[in-house]
């Protein structure tokens, strides 16, 4: 135990597995080796639920209690796409002019390989006693409904009194060079489904009609007026995005009765869902007419204060790389928001740029120095 | 020749020819064999073109030449519908508490009696040699595409050297009592079909993309913002619906890059067709972003002078039932628009409230007094 472990050739071999959600096709075997190699206690965590892809994920552990610094992350990964858009075999794992190529090198095979790599260092420095614990909480349901994932291992961390103290995700949170971002929060998601009812007719008789596209059109020019807000503090202004308008109505000389949209909303911390919810009532109340909104909020928007974990990771990624990165709450959705409930957590990984794309890539360095980004942070937090 | 011709018993022979459109079913033949006993020369009219339905056509002429009266109308009738949704046969041509029931009897059967019944009354009052002539221009394509019907009747009595002086359509224009109104035009009619590109992308980024479902808002909104204009003189003011809006993205995360929409615009004598898609494309211009829009005007508005046709009908029908029609440039379109380019044309005919729906039905006393306002626009138009 506590040997080297070389972080590219792991991630290399991560990307031999084709572990295309919902598969794992070996993945998390791979990982777990590695693991174990290095001194970790190694739990698969396989779950299923009717109606859903039956999920492999993995805890690994290692330390002797005290403060738990945990890393989270997913092995499966979005499927390669047409492979003739790739200049490689996209599950060859192959190193190019400086560039680890396939699918999963940036989102987030790469980053799992670092977290693995930081800690064998660490352990290898300080001995598996070296007086807390590290973990890897790994889920093969992230790019998935992520409903067999990190949710459950939650609920099975909280069910034998497992806590934690502080979580890094390694999600590809650099939009251009490595360092550009910790991401310290995310937004919340709201979608809604609009139907206005009004009444059929003929085009040559509107006043004995109630057009409802001409309502829907009211109802989402209201929505999309004004910006739901400026932004907050660590956030980007809230965002309402219409996906769909469907009325369906072939006949150009008839006056429809339904009409339908849906819209997606992306808010800060300065509106909770349910907030939203009472603020597109009132608004579309405000136009007139009746109508039917279905909403569901996937996620709230959430803030992990500056001062914990972020803190860590910028400290040490200007040590690295000397410029700080910035503190963001930009980009989409990702498992941090189930894991705030249960400690601090920010999100730091590889550059994103390549991610979900044909020829996704990382340079190799990057491996190297976010391996030594992670290893500061390890030694910042069980420094105190 | 020049016998009585009973409105009532041809109008519910005609409804026993179930001539949905495009079949004839003997209707023409029924209304050809009528005219013939009362002196008229009838020559059948079939229109066919690759790819429509073949059509038989009326045209029925008595006289000696001089000024050209024409009544103008059209066999075809809409579906019955549900059978269920009727009382009685729908071409059972029955009578029934002094209504005469069936598809047809408004729309527009009963009013091509009245025209038959009264020529043969004008005839046998002053014979076959009254100086002037008589006709019936009988279409089976009204209620269809229209292509191999009047249009095509018109090129041929154009082609002949035949020209006309005057021209009654029977559509039921009545709303509710027969003499409540006399077409004297109608209005346009221009679909557009606009289909906005922006650039797709995620609702998390909303900043790398350009949505089209609010572009396309945006400028629906423009176009119906607005009324078009007052009204005219005879005219009600021009209406703009939307009859569809058309994104088709089922994926609430999604962006979408492309929206479409269709309007119909039905249009007074203060626009032509090319006036309005100048003032559709400044008004899309003036929102801004690439758009495509066609259009396509499937009639312009017009306006038959109110001292020509219309003031015959309306003094006959004053003289015969103690009221004044009003002139009226409402509703729907009808062939009427295609005659205008020959002769002054005016509207009068049934009373509309039953037409298109299940038992349709027309007031047997109503055949007898259209029967009797007809004759006396032919007395008035033959007097001068
Ligand atoms: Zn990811
Ligand atoms: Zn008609």
């Amino acid at each position: 135990m506590s040997q080297a472990l070389d972080p590219v050739g792991l991630a290399a071999d991560l990307i031999r597995r084709p572990s295309v959600t919902p598969a794992d096709a070996g993945a998390l075997d791979v990982l777990a080796s590695a693991l174990e190699g290095v001194g970790f206690t190694c739990t698969r965590l396989p779950f299923s639920e009717p109606g859903t892809p039956d999920i492999l994920n993995l805890f690994a552990k290692i330390g002797t209690g005290g403060r738990h610094f945990c890393f989270a992350g997913h092995t499966d990964v979005v499927p390669a796409g047409d492979p003739q858009s790739w200049s490689v075999d996209p599950f060859g794992g192959v190193v190019r002019d400086g560039l680890l190529l396939g699918r999963g090198a940036a989102d987030m095979k790469g980053a799992i390989a670092c977290f693995a790599a930081a800690a064998a260092q660490f352990v290898a420095k300080r001995g598996a006693d070296f007086g807390g614990t590290i973990s890897l909480l790994i889920t093969g349901d992230e790019e998935g409904p992520g409903i067999n994932g990190t949710v459950k291992m939650l609920d099975w961390l909280e069910a034998r009194g497992e806590t934690l103290d502080a979580c890094v995700v390694g999600e590809p949170t650099n939009a251009r060079m490595l360092g550009d971002m910790v991401k310290i929060g995310r937004r919340g998601s709201l979608t809604g489904h609009l139907t206005v009812q009004g009444i059929g007719g003929h085009t040559a008789y509107p006043h004995l009609a109630d057009n409802a596209a001409h309502r829907l059109v009211a109802m989402l020019t209201a929505l999309i007026a004004q910006p739901l807000d400026q932004g907050t503090e660590h956030f980007q202004a809230s965002t309402l995005q219409i996906s769909t308008i469907d009325v369906g109505n072939p006949a150009t000389n008839v006056i429809p009765a339904t009409a339908r949209a849906s819209f997606n909303i992306r808010f800060n911390d300065g509106w909770s869902g349910a907030g939203l919810e009472e603020w597109l009532r009132r608004t579309l109340d405000g136009v007139g007419g009746h109508y039917e909104l279905e909403v569901k909020v996937s996620g709230e928007s959430f803030l992990t204060p500056p001062g914990a974990v972020a803190a860590l990771i910028a400290d040490a990624a200007e040590a690295e790389i000397g410029r700080r990165p910035e503190y963001s709450t930009t980009g989409g959705t990702s498992d941090a928001r189930f894991i705030r409930r249960l400690c601090p957590v920010a999100e730091f990984g590889l550059v994103g740029l390549t991610m979900h794309k044909a020829d996704e890539a990382v340079p190799v360095a990057d491996i190297a120095v976010l391996t030594r980004i992670y290893l500061g942070v390890l030694e910042r937090f069980f420094a105190g």
